[in-house]
């Protein structure tokens, strides 16, 4: 970074602010190949350190990591029909090795179902086996015409969770286990609120019997699907040719369930929590938790003061000293816009005093503290942070979703306000593709199921509603 | 795995002793695409450890983590003509996106260089932004047609370190940094000794102005080149256009240096260390270091015993409690096969008498150690462990690396004896072709340099010698 470029306000241009922010904090970079994105080391260590988070996670409901391969031949990805229907579009082709022309097309990953099912076919024998539960960290690939950092890109990397069961009961459960995983990582690692459920039957993953989905409000009032579960049912199983012996002696079909969340959640962070200034990091994540700005640093012991400040609290918090040759402003403006949790600053006065002045990132507010109870002080300050970013975000994600009752209450509201839209519905695809058609907005998940007959009418077609939808435009 | 299946003996047919191991241990398995591996739970944990201490390592000398695409598009690749000449024949073609032809191909990288030049060019400015240290952890693709897990797979694992410096000093002195780095890894955490130095000309990476590796010696004395660190000039830096301000304030050049290694350590864990009765794993790196097998499980409170004495060393040790089926006779086998460093034998006697019995994988011999001290002894024990299966494979690799003076000498080595052949060179091109085109056998590395005239002469040619070289046959 060789100067604070100024970043576009977000009611100016949110696209435009999302891109310099991304790309002038350092957490990503558009590069010279086509649709594939470059993270920089602030952008990597992010995602290391989202990663080793969600892979603990993982690994506690018992999956075990694996690496299969990155490429599959064209004959093993149309072994389930409605799957590849669902790719093929997106697919990339691999023809050639050095001059040769291949014998059959490789395509590159674009997710990793019929790999798995190799593997499954391979490793189970009995009922003994089961539950299987993997899991993989992967790069895939899915050629994207329109592109943007972690938003959309054709490589991008994520983890893609395998299992198999013995039964639909248990496959189901083990799908809402990691739907809730998934929400409890975003609420209390990524302090991301979120609505959460099942998507219509036009939504779901290509293969699927279900999928669960969250949906996390961007500042324009967007949705982002951060995260998907899905219950396959026996149709992978039946097309592979995987089978077990089951408890009582026979062959039969396990239950597959596969959930994966990606990159894009550095995009979720960036549009939930960022502000004019730059980044906002969750505090959790963040690279840097504290940035230690030295006052007067060209004054005699101030640099190796606040060198013997970074390592007191380096044990419970990341911490960083700026060194560099810039001014105190400078490097204030600086750790602002790359989202750093808290700034210390540190002076003589401060050294003197046996304290120093801890500013939050997210509200300015600046506290003096002592530096005996600094290293005692700065997790619960960096927790009062993250409540902080959570409730901010949920109280402006809950004021901009709106009831609608009837389409000219929806079309008021999708016409006037952003945001989502909560409004009953029948279930029929025809009313869903009324109000893509007419507002680009899609049933992002059904947060509601009415078991019973209700006066409850759908919003779009006033049949009898089955369904209570959020409905939003979508990234 | 369902059965104990038998290993065949490594000097009936020591690749087939090499494939039964890594598959039936769940190392790895061939998939079912062409020259791709899979690495099942315990191989992928394997490498999960390998990568979190070395990337700990580099970490330590100052480089940073980043992400760079996988697709490089083919003018890209050509802009450095030694470095695309080197490659051209290993690399893996894309031409369609769905069902449209690309205008460009995109070929999946065979190593990062192009890539990284590009991201250099776009983020160095002055010398203030060198040293530049950055790296990678990536999937790499070279085109095989024989290929054998962890030796030789189109798609491989590997760590690329990448950096720039102001001069060829600060670049050469990175180079070994690196080499060193290595050698102290390959030795502390994996116990494999090694030889190492630099390559000859013909040996080099394309591209590099030197190329240092490491050498180990398998079982059957077959070198495993395992990790190069390059000093790759300033060569790429034009090829690209990257310059920067130096202290002078003209445009220069940086010097480059790039490092790597792979999934080939995998293999040459297995071949350095394995027996005929399966893996030896180095306890530093084993995924589980010591496997508790309860003996008469059927009898109340052992198995709770056995959970408990698992409890109380699992803060010092990674530990498993087999509480499967299967007899003790078989857990021993097995747990010996998969290279556990320790079991630990623990039934109603030792439980009356508050002991267990620690048996060591490498030399089956057999300890009662105090339950107390478990905790103590067992770190000591697996130090012992790495310490002894260290000096072991040292020991066979020196026994194994025969002086030779004369063709005649080689000659008889070559043609009788398996191992390295330590030999004086003249560094003429044609010398090294001949035992390369008569015995299959190859430099390795250059391990010491005549600076000053001495009267050894070459045993290939009789010509003054100005190198002395390890020979021999590679993987």
């Amino acid at each position: 970074m060789k100067q604070l470029d100024s970043i576009t306000p977000r009611d100016v241009d949110f696209a435009r602010w999302y891109t310099d922010v991304v790309t002038r904090t350092g957490l990503a970079n558009y590069s010279t190949v086509k649709g594939c994105m470059i993270m920089p080391p602030y952008g990597n260590e992010l995602w290391e350190n989202m990663r080793a988070e969600l892979d603990a996670r993982i690994k506690k409901v018992g999956a075990k990591n694996v690496t299969l391969p990155l490429l599959i031949p064209e004959s093993m990805l149309q072994r389930e029909k409605d799957h590849i229907d669902g790719f093929a579009p997106e697919v990339l082709w691999i023809t050639h090795s050095g001059e040769e022309k291949l014998a059959e097309r490789l395509c590159l990953r674009p997710t990793s179902e019929v790999l798995f099912c190799e593997y499954f076919k391979n490793t189970i024998q009995s009922y003994r086996d089961l539950p299987m539960k993997l899991n993989q960290w992967a790069n895939i690939f899915r050629a994207e015409k329109n592109t943007r950092p972690f938003l959309r890109t054709t490589e991008f990397f994520w983890q893609e969770g395998h299992t198999l069961h013995e039964t639909e009961a248990e496959a189901r459960k083990m799908t809402m286990q990691i739907q809730n995983l998934y929400n409890d990582y975003l609420r209390d690692f990524l302090a991301l609120p979120l609505v959460e459920g099942r998507k219509t039957e036009s939504e779901k993953f290509a293969g699927a019997v279900e999928t669960y989905t969250r949906e996390v409000m961007m500042y324009d009032g967007q949705a982002l699907q951060t995260g998907t579960s899905h219950y396959l049912g026996t149709g992978f199983a039946k097309a592979f040719g995987i089978t077990y012996q089951n408890r009582e002696g026979r062959e039969a079909l396990p239950h597959y369930t596969s959930w994966g969340i990606t990159t894009r959640m550095i995009g979720a962070l960036v549009m939930v929590h960022g502000d004019d200034r730059g980044l906002v990091l969750p505090p959790h994540v963040a690279p840097i938790q504290a940035a230690i700005i030295p006052i007067m640093m060209h004054k005699q012991g101030i640099l190796d003061a606040a060198k013997k400040l970074e390592k007191s609290i380096a044990k419970v918090v990341r911490t960083h000293v700026d060194a560099s040759d810039n001014t105190p402003g400078w490097k204030y403006s600086e750790w602002e816009m790359r989202g750093v949790p808290v700034r210390i600053e540190y002076g003589p006065r401060d050294i003197e005093n046996g304290t120093c002045v801890v500013v939050r990132r997210d509200t300015g507010e600046k506290a003096v503290v002592a530096v005996t109870n600094l290293k005692k002080e700065l997790p619960k300050i960096l927790q009062t942070i993250h409540d902080s970013m959570y409730s901010k975000a949920l109280a402006r994600q809950e004021s901009m979703t709106y009831d609608a009752r009837t389409l000219d209450e929806i079309t008021e509201i999708a016409k006037t306000k952003p945001g989502f839209i909560r409004a009953p519905w029948c279930g029929c695809a025809k009313a869903e593709k009324l109000l893509k058609e007419k507002f680009a907005t899609t049933s992002r998940c059904i947060v509601d199921e009415f078991k019973q007959n209700t006066d409850i009418k759908c919003a779009i077609s006033g049949e009898p509603a089955k369904y209570m939808v959020i409905w939003g435009k979508a990234y």
